[in-house]
């Protein structure tokens, strides 16, 4: 069992994907931690309390957050502040709060607004785990089995509380690393962010054609797997774009650049230097490769 | 059993991952056809008729050619034109050719500058399956369970020749579709040419990050599905770009002009038009997949 856990009274707010898969992976562990939800959904809480995945929930946080260990905000980045701002009047000193947003940056913004200071037991997360589907019903215990989680403490962070939330995810099956948040947020616009606004913008670039239903009905599996990304949660992907634009601009020039140079390798049928091109990235993709299976054997590919 | 296939002697040139699929799935249904491989890779040629999924190879394709009834070209688009040179002393009248490469424009002409006029047994053909892998050893027998052939028959050609064609694909699991050669082309450039140029540029793009094995060592599930098609073989898509060059730069400039779209709400914060692209998207993958579920069962999402 993890000690670190036993007994803490967790406190998830927003039972989605991210959210509803840590309390499905607590109930799996059983390492007796006290799991509660606070949310809006009730039909989705009412779901979540009769699977057993929590011991109770609320749509007002001052229910079970006054006295809770953990705090684990599980909502899009531009939702987080509103529910600081909710949180400010009821969190004890004593309570961790993190979130599971994809932009670290924005979030240590908010946090900065609400409380002048962001908190010492305030820790920024990042789970790089997730899926094109969203939603409690698309949670599962496994989700973070092999994954990494990105932590970005602030200089002042009190260590305890890093310990707590790191806990929290190796207990779930991650990997904990720890990051700066500028980097963080540079590091998922290439990634991440970038190739969610390609695929997005490809299947938008597509649905313009004229021929629409035919493109896509002689679209195969090479495709499917490059859109899969472009099925994503709007709300959650347009709240990343808005809160980090820089990052995500600043790679994305590089990337319209190397477009350009490939479009006059084409307009020139350069054969030799399109096929060193190809060749180079089947290259580094096997590096990425050989990263992915190390870190994930349970997916190999 | 299928009559049309049954005593027939097919040469399959070229036995990579498209022309070893044919021959395992051939060998598997037991159609009572004569398959035979000519090839240069002796290892691989040995390997095949070790399974027992040929009856016989040469390098020479006057061993076995000059009385079949179907030779299937297996190679990428820039081979066909000297394996039909190969091929054009030793053809007899009645033998049906045709090939599998993703671009049929340059197929074509290729067949005319060699005979003249395209041979009315000249079936063009491109099954719309395949793999980031390749080679005789990636092959398998239902390669193309489900999955859609186009053929791009010219109007002077022999109709009995396209039905043993059909038949060939038909027996292997696949559906055949009609289309023109241009009209192929320009939906192949959009739904798959164009993906795989901008797999390989982005791929491409990391690399040249100073960070490199960091960002791929941060990279996540979505990224390896979205640059799957980036560890396709180089020759071939050289091959591809090299002769579907102008359709591809026709596609890639309004997708380019997509992305200075969206590169503009990024800069302007536009939250909404941001909302409003990716749920538009989301919508348009929706409807890609509800083709592809129903022609692919065995592949769900």
């Amino acid at each position: 069992m993890n000690r670190a856990l036993a007994g803490k009274k967790i406190v998830i707010i927003g039972l989605g994907l991210i959210g509803g898969s840590v309390a499905r992976a607590l109930k799996k562990m059983d390492l007796g931690c006290k799991v509660y939800a606070v949310g809006r959904n009730t039909k989705i809480l009412e779901q979540a309390l009769g699977d057993g995945n929590i011991l109770g929930w609320s749509a007002d946080v001052k229910d079970f957050c006054t006295d809770a260990d953990l705090i684990v905000l599980g909502m899009p980045v531009l939702s987080i502040e509103h529910n600081l701002q909710a949180l400010a009047p009821v969190l004890a000193p004593h309570t961790v709060v993190t979130d599971v947003a994809s932009v670290k940056g924005a979030v240590v913004e908010a946090a900065q607004r609400v409380f002048g200071t962001v908190p010492v037991n305030f820790v920024p997360g990042h789970p790089i785990a997730g899926s094109e589907q969203s939603g409690y019903t698309a949670s599962k215990p496994d989700l973070y089995h092999g994954r990494k989680v990105i932590l970005t403490p602030l200089a002042h962070t009190n260590a305890e509380a890093v310990e707590l939330v790191a806990q929290l995810w190796k207990a779930v099956g991650a990997e904990v690393l720890m990051m700066s948040v500028e980097h963080h947020d540079e590091v998922l616009a290439a990634t991440s962010h970038l190739p969610h606004l390609l695929a997005f913008a490809l299947v938008d670039t597509l649905s313009h054609q004229g021929t629409r239903e035919e493109i896509f009905r002689y679209a195969a599996g090479g495709f499917r797997d490059f859109t899969r990304i472009a099925s994503s949660d709007p709300q959650m992907w347009r709240d990343i774009f808005v809160t980090n634009a820089d990052a995500t601009i600043g790679i994305l020039d590089e990337y319209m650049q190397d477009l350009q140079r490939v479009r006059e390798l084409l307009v020139t049928r350069d054969a030799d230097e399109l096929f060193n091109t190809f060749k180079r990235a089947k290259a580094s993709r096997d590096v990425f490769l050989s990263f992915s299976k190390h870190q994930n054997p349970k997916h190999p590919e």
